[in-house]
């Protein structure tokens, strides 16, 4: 071992012992009959210091030619600091070096190995490396094993087993696109990467095994947005013999126990709203409840006036912005702006103040009395000094502008508090979504997914009306799992494969192993995923999950440590039975 | 939730109590007035009995129509047996009916769901969903989940830091062949599955996180052999600032816990062999240790005699069986035919009878005398009543052929014993072994593993008997893990790199990264991987690994349960920018 201690654990009780350290050289401060050197590793930074009175003056020597993120090994005395520092931990003490061993010399860093680095994205991405050595980095890494650890303990105190299941299996067209892997041994074939485990975690429960998890990488071939990876960690579970009920009381189990065990704070039973509710109450299927502005639907009291842009909309509906009422012209022009951009896409916004004396003053005093107003005021719950901001339009369009301007002021209010934790269950989703451009129906959550009791008679003539027992658990505005019931039976899964427009052929080409396993007494069951790298950075209080995965690819897909994908030689191609085929 | 209890708890203290089970028909047993029903869940059986004195006419007929693996829900109180069953930990009590819910059917499944089962390996691997349900694979299953809770369990509690590393990463043409994915964004070029993240957790370490684990799937596109799968599990480790005997000490401490919280034995402290004593001493990088048949060279005593085949050997070696002196002359014949199979390739076998009167008989008795012999016995340290089995030749092939035998011989004489457990170090690996086809040195380990101090000049001169500060820990004649100090700086990783053949631009594209980091302040670091499935396995007692992995591969690399791999459409292909290059 290179060491007696870590440089995170010297304390005044150590006082006159012989230490041994190792780690990296994060500073060095050289007042010439004195070096002091800030000495680092994952567990802290102690103090070096070298000194004319009682270091060797070659000791000294080799000191000051010591650069940053020098890799050294010293011997020494644990002495009190003269000057301590309560910032750190070790503040109260320092060691007197006695010797000094290089043990690797570095090149000058790219950028600074401090909480706040002057390296920009991509060059800290390029020399990852160096940016894990950085607190923020190396903190999230460990925070996100710290997490995972609670999540299988928590799931083994359950009785959950964990279950690995194959990485190389079998491409199906449903869904997102599958990363493939050529088969040398299976000439002409093809393996794919799993999407998720889904189907296994199915079969696992046929095989009896009735409380399944697994901690495992996912991978889907999709145009990246911004915070997506193509490769990502799921926390995938699967029960059998169990209700919806039997899940949600599990899942929330789970969370209420991350929440506690990670930050200590205790949270009684979640909310629970239907994906209806959730629309008409926020505009989202994914509301942040973490604070109000709830919806006022204001069609009732706002249209059959005189202001036409509301007559015509399906929809007329606001939300009370706190203490917004202030705002000036300028400020709520730059509002009316930012709901016009192309990505949130309103044509316009009507605002009211709700003055302190109980008045109203707005954009549309022109077609509305104060009595009109006070309605909206009530509908919304807005309060003297709030400012009431309202959209109209088609009802899905103006529900989705008006949740994404509700999330926009609840940032700029600072009413997203990272320490506060607000958990809810979406219920009931819709069994089926339309793809506006083809017409298809597709399966909202997948097709396995069973729609509510005596639903599946609606699926001919309203499908969209159908219902699935499928749930989301919501974290502050964010999606952090979702599951469903699944079909058990053979026959109402030949159904719902018949409705997402599969002929009995490819179902039997690409799930045949399923539908015949449910001829094998398939027990009822379902299940939920968690998406492991938001729920990491949620808990973490980010909403950003790139620094909690130690190599992160780029937007296009890219490693650019590693510089990974890259050509291949044409032997390798050969042995694969694949040849490029580029776009001249 | 479809139960109150599981099919294994049910006790006496539970009679007269109403219960609620749910699983599957494992057996029935019509005796016309009375009808018995074994249910069947994970946790065990539990007894049904439905008969005409108590039961509704109709739930007896019911009953009746019960075929085996159907999914039935029960409601029913808990009765004492009046026929006790005392191989069930539910034999006790029995539960009579009083409602019966066929939740599924099921057809007559392909093989019987028993722990001695009627299906072939083949029909078994087709509805594993089914195979599963059997005790053996089943348990084997929990088994393994439990031995990998234990192995995080100690390493959290050891401070090590799980970081998932990434699986698209970059091909390498040096070790095995990589499995590769074609990349949709970057046009012609592929990302490699990693067959370990060994580059990535030196990185990780240069990143300052100086104790990494992570249990994680590798890829090895090679003709699979018997019990290898292209897809397996490694307990991947690495520390920085430690030596080589802090990795001994640390892992030790995990096999040493893996034994005692798994099988309840206590070992003490592993006894270590350098590489070349446990080829001397049992002609394998892997002794079995259970048992003795220590190799007893016998160069000195029997060359220079008049037995020519001896005179012209290399190496003449032997081992003592125990007991087997009172072989008859057809079970010799036997062995001697034994190790002339192709597969041990020896050319024929001296043996020596150890009788019972301290005399000796032997096939060579023409050219030894009984002090001939009395020498042989000594060195093979063989008793009166054993067997010695003497080959000869060139030494690695020699070695090799009669460690052959003795495992055999152990195996037949039933000396390897499923829970005995005898683990090892083996210490000091060559550095690079000579591909005696090429004629060119690979690295034994990897590229990445240091030389041992001072060895580094002998690569030039004599780069067999550079040794390397490379280490496996053997348990009862298989690696289980293995591991070495790695090279931490650039310069005499170059040199590595310039003995392995790589030019200076093949290094660079290839392993820049690497290259690059260690220039910014690399500790000294090492590491080990467990290969987990076969770790589980011989915990479990068993030495092949298919039945400790859910959803195993065949030998030619398919999953024959989902078809996989399987063609892809041309749509497909064409999106990837690769065609299909088949032979004609």
């Amino acid at each position: 071992m290179y060491r007696s201690h870590t440089c995170g654990e010297l304390r005044p009780s150590h006082i006159d012992q012989k230490v041994c350290l190792a780690g990296w050289v994060h500073k060095t401060r050289d007042k010439g009959f004195v070096v002091w050197v800030d000495l680092r590793d994952r567990y802290g930074i102690t103090q070096l210091v070298f000194d004319e009175e009682r270091s060797d003056v070659s000791l000294l020597e080799k000191a000051r030619e010591l650069g940053r993120e020098f890799v050294v090994q010293v011997e020494g005395k644990v002495i009190e600091r003269a000057s301590k520092n309560d910032k750190l931990p070790t503040g109260e003490i320092e060691i007197l070096v006695e010797k000094l061993k290089v043990l690797n010399k570095s090149l000058l860093p790219p950028f600074t190995i401090e909480d706040t680095t002057d390296g920009g994205d991509d060059l800290r991405m390029k020399y990852r490396y160096l940016d894990i050595r950085r607190n923020p980095v190396k903190e999230k890494l460990i925070f996100r094993s710290k997490v995972t650890m609670e999540v299988r303990n928590y799931l083994s105190s359950q009785g959950f087993i964990e279950v690995e299941t194959p990485y190389l299996i079998k491409s199906t067209p449903e869904g997102a696109r599958d990363f493939v892997v050529p088969s040398r041994m299976n000439e002409g074939q093809f393996y794919a990467l799993p999407q998720s485990p889904q189907t296994f975690k199915q079969l696992l429960m046929v095989g009896g095994l009735d409380k399944y998890f697994q901690i495992v990488k996912c991978f889907r071939d999709e145009d990246l947005r911004a915070d997506r990876q193509p490769e990502f960690t799921q926390i995938d579970c699967e029960m059998a013999f169990v209700e919806q009920e039997d899940i949600l009381a599990t899942f929330e189990g789970l969370t209420r126990h991350l929440l506690k065990t990670i930050r200590g704070q205790d949270i009684g039973s979640f909310p629970r709203l239907t994906f209806d509710e959730a629309m008409r109450r926020y505009g989202s299927d994914k509301p942040d409840i973490r604070f109000g502005m709830e919806f006022g639907e204001l069609n009732e009291v706002a249209q059959h006036k005189d202001f036409n842009v509301f007559n015509q909309s399906e929809l007329v509906v606001g939300i009370a912005v706190p203490g917004a009422a202030s705002y000036t012209r300028k400020e709520i022009d730059a509002l009316t702006d930012w709901v016009r951009r192309p990505q949130i896409g309103a044509k316009g916004m009507v605002y009211v103040k709700c003055l302190e004396d109980g008045s109203y003053k707005s954009s549309v005093d022109k077609f509305y009395s104060q009595e009109d107003l006070q309605k909206w005021a009530k509908i919304t719950n807005a309060q003297p000094g709030d400012l009431i901001c309202v959209l109209s339009g088609d009802i899905n369009l103006t529900r989705t502008q008006l949740s994404a301007l509700r999330m926009e002021l609840a940032e700029r209010l600072g009413l997203r508090k990272t320490d506060e934790f607000a958990p809810l269950w979406v219920l009931d989703f819709p069994l089926l979504e339309k793809d506006e451009e083809t017409g298809r129906y597709h399966a909202m959550h997948h097709p396995f997914t069973s729609p509510k009791p005596g639903h599946l008679e609606l699926l001919d003539e309203n499908p969209e009306a159908v219902r699935a027992n499928a749930y989301d658990l919501v974290l502050n505005g964010n999606e952090i799992g979702g599951g469903s019931i699944r079909i058990h039976d053979q026959k109402t899964q030949a159904i719902m494969f018949r409705h997402l427009g599969f002929s009995e052929e490819e179902a039997a080409s690409q799930f045949g192993f399923l539908l015949n396993a449910f001829q094998y007494g398939a027990p009822p069951h379902g299940g939920i995923a968690f998406g492991l790298d938001r729920l990491v950075a949620i808990l973490g209080g980010q909403e950003t999950i790139r620094d909690f995965i130690a190599f992160p690819k780029n937007n296009s897909g890219r490693d650019v440590m590693i510089d990974a994908p890259s050509p291949l030689d044409k032997e390798q191609l050969k042995e694969l039975h694949i040849r490029l085929d580029l776009s001249s």
